[in-house]
């Protein structure tokens, strides 16, 4: 189906330079840690950062600039023409590694200079979000949400720094930012002809099933839940089996029906209990009250709101059956992104070309993507990480995968900006 | 079988003095907080209830002496003579009530006032066991495990201090005592012909299936069992249910089945699963751990150790199950106290003469008696307290039901003593 031919890049040298700007970029400049990168916005080493990728782009002849929160964009057409987006974001978690977000930022920059040295003159623009990680501020996809205006002005001024409490814009001004003008920053999502995101995987799939490339479907959507269950805390030793009120009970029931709901729903649907507590919590205690702190994902919204109803009643007979009370509450929702259909077909097709092996696959994981994709046709590529580690030093992957996806990515653009 | 008639009291009278006396020590004279019974070792208040109950004791022509730790003792009969052991313990936990222990030593107390009133001359030994709670040196039925040798000389001086850290035996010379003459203490338990502790219930069994006394056949043995699973702490979003290994699960099976293995053991056996901690505990964290940490009872010490084996069974397989491990590790181990049969059954032959209903039951909590069954033979009369609420400002009993208890300890003591 791709009419123009398949443009084949010498890999080797794309990791080469893809290794190279994660190793530079993972250095004692770009992070405010000794033990892990810590990077997050407005910090020196996160500035570094911006400078390191604004220089490479000034020698590629990009325009370069920072949007009035600190959006990194770099555009090879003037303001008004089509583009196609590609990028990710450049900060970290405080005890990070050196390939989430900033892999997706160094493929871009790669895609710009194969269109260089492959003479394609695609029109691109690259966007390094800021604060996906939500390590300064406490909010995550700080700068694509703003970009995409799904924040408003109260939301953004009671944002505060997590290390002194003093307010986000205060915290951009000083950093030579424009916060009040936060509007405009709109502007750098006008003009996507579409978007392209390259991560690392941040689970084990890919390398578990030795793939090297998972073109994603959808960002699934996000729902958190808390389940309490109110019993009847008394003495552990003293009251017999049958004059019992255990909390702990029901809640555990619900743990172990939650797995199999979710493999019910399939759907590529997953559910955790990340917390489970009981109180009062003492050994000797019976538990009075149960509190799951629950977490639930699927590419299909339809998908998590039948398991957060199957949990809800799993929860309530449960509870009920010993004579308790168990209430249901959803504290986040945040519905699934699909990927644009259009772009994933592409991709795919660019995949098989490739020689590489791939999967289609729904990223569990929120991307600044999601955001874009309130604006433009949008997809990702994922590519394997060690062991699924992310968000922890011992952060690893291949740089020759990511030249594969700079190659994908390079051909979809090739195939879509024509 | 009882030879001697039944000694008939004038309940309504013992119950109106066994309140007035828990009414005084409940008093701002008798604790160290206005919102609760707060009256451990050595304190102010604790100092007043010791003084309390000596005056009424010496009213009644007891020698009163308190051992070289503090235990308080009251004989009618000169050193070396045979004597009939009734108490408890005066101090309470930190945010307790007027009942736990105090109830017991006035009950106690109000033995040896009928004794005077019926002239009946039994030779009787009350004592007041110091910090049974464990309220002012961590460490529960201190002043019986003193007087039972259960404690040597090095841990007792390792023992310090909630409030300042200092020395055990630092703050027993500073009451006035002597701890270094702590083996001593022994003496106390040495004449006894047989023990009576009165106690509250601390759960609802007598008040909800409307019984005025509990005869006790046992105090349980205590084991704690920590279970901690090790699965592998992933991505909530990014890992599908397949590539998991959520160490919640398998513990929250073995909460399930924790129950169903105590009541088909019966028995009287419970267990409680009283800590549920997951690591890292983030609701977007897929557990890495589990630890349960749990509470086991029951009235014959094979029971326990069945219930252990049983659980260590359910950890190992639910873990194996899913390529997890668990281990499974005993923490404290007490062994049950039957009670002495002989007692037991005199007590119930009093249960049954005073038309009041009453039942056999075990102990599910520990009490000093566990430690005056090292060295003489022993039984536990309870009392229903309201909704089985103890260590609490909440505690409540009625004075009629300690009334009746006072009945069946003078009955068996003229039993026994002959």
């Amino acid at each position: 189906m791709t009419a123009t031919p398949y443009v084949k890049i010498d890999r080797e040298k794309s990791a080469q330079r893809i290794v190279r700007d994660v190793e530079t970029l993972g250095g004692p400049e770009y992070t405010s840690s000794s033990e892990a990168i810590c990077r997050y916005a407005y910090t020196p080493g996160y500035r570094n950062a911006l400078d390191y990728f604004e220089r490479a782009l000034r020698e590629l002849d990009f325009e370069v600039f920072e949007d009035p929160v600190g959006n990194l964009v770099a555009r090879n057409r003037p303001a008004g023409e089509k583009v196609f987006g590609i990028g990710s974001h450049c900060d970290s978690n405080r005890n990070g590694g050196k390939w989430d977000g900033t892999l997706g930022v160094v493929t871009a920059l790669e895609v710009c200079r194969l269109n260089a040295e492959h003479g394609l003159d695609l029109p691109l623009q690259l966007i390094s979000f800021m604060e996906e990680e939500a390590s300064g501020f406490g909010v995550g996809l700080l700068g694509s949400r703003i970009a995409a205006g799904r924040v408003n002005e109260e939301e953004l001024r009671g944002i505060r720094a997590l290390d002194d409490e003093r307010p986000f814009v205060e915290h951009a001004r000083e950093a030579g930012y424009e916060p009040e003008r936060w509007q405009e920053s709109s502007r750098i999502l006008t003009d996507l002809i579409g978007w392209i995101e390259l991560h690392i995987e941040q689970a084990r799939v890919l390398q578990d099933t030795g793939r090297t490339i998972g073109v994603v479907t959808a960002i699934a959507g996000l729902t958190w839940v808390e389940v309490i269950i109110e019993g009847r805390a008394d003495h552990a030793g003293a009251t017999p089996m049958d004059f019992r009120l255990d909390a702990g009970i029901p809640a555990a029931e619900c743990v172990v029906e939650l797995e199999r709901i979710a493999l019910e729903a399939g759907g590529g649907a997953v559910a955790t209990v990340g917390g489970f507590e009981l109180t009062p919590g003492l050994t000797n205690v019976i538990p009075g009250q149960a509190r799951l702190r629950i977490d639930i994902r699927a590419p299909v919204d339809a998908i998590v709101d039948g398991i957060v109803k199957r949990l809800e009643e799993t929860a309530k007979q449960a509870a009920e059956r010993r004579n308790m009370t168990a209430t249901v509450t959803r504290l986040i929702g945040i519905p699934a992104t699909p990927m644009d259909e259009r772009i994933v077909r592409v991709l795919e097709e660019s995949a098989k070309q490739s020689g590489e092996p791939y999967m289609l696959m729904a990223s569990g994981a929120a991307h600044d993507t999601m955001c874009v994709a309130d604006h433009a046709p949008t997809a990702m590529v994922f590519v394997p990480c060690k062991d699924g580690i992310s968000h922890s030093p011992e952060e690893d992957a291949d740089p020759a995968d990511a030249a594969v996806g700079a190659e994908l990515m390079l051909n979809v653009i090739v195939e879509l900006s024509g």
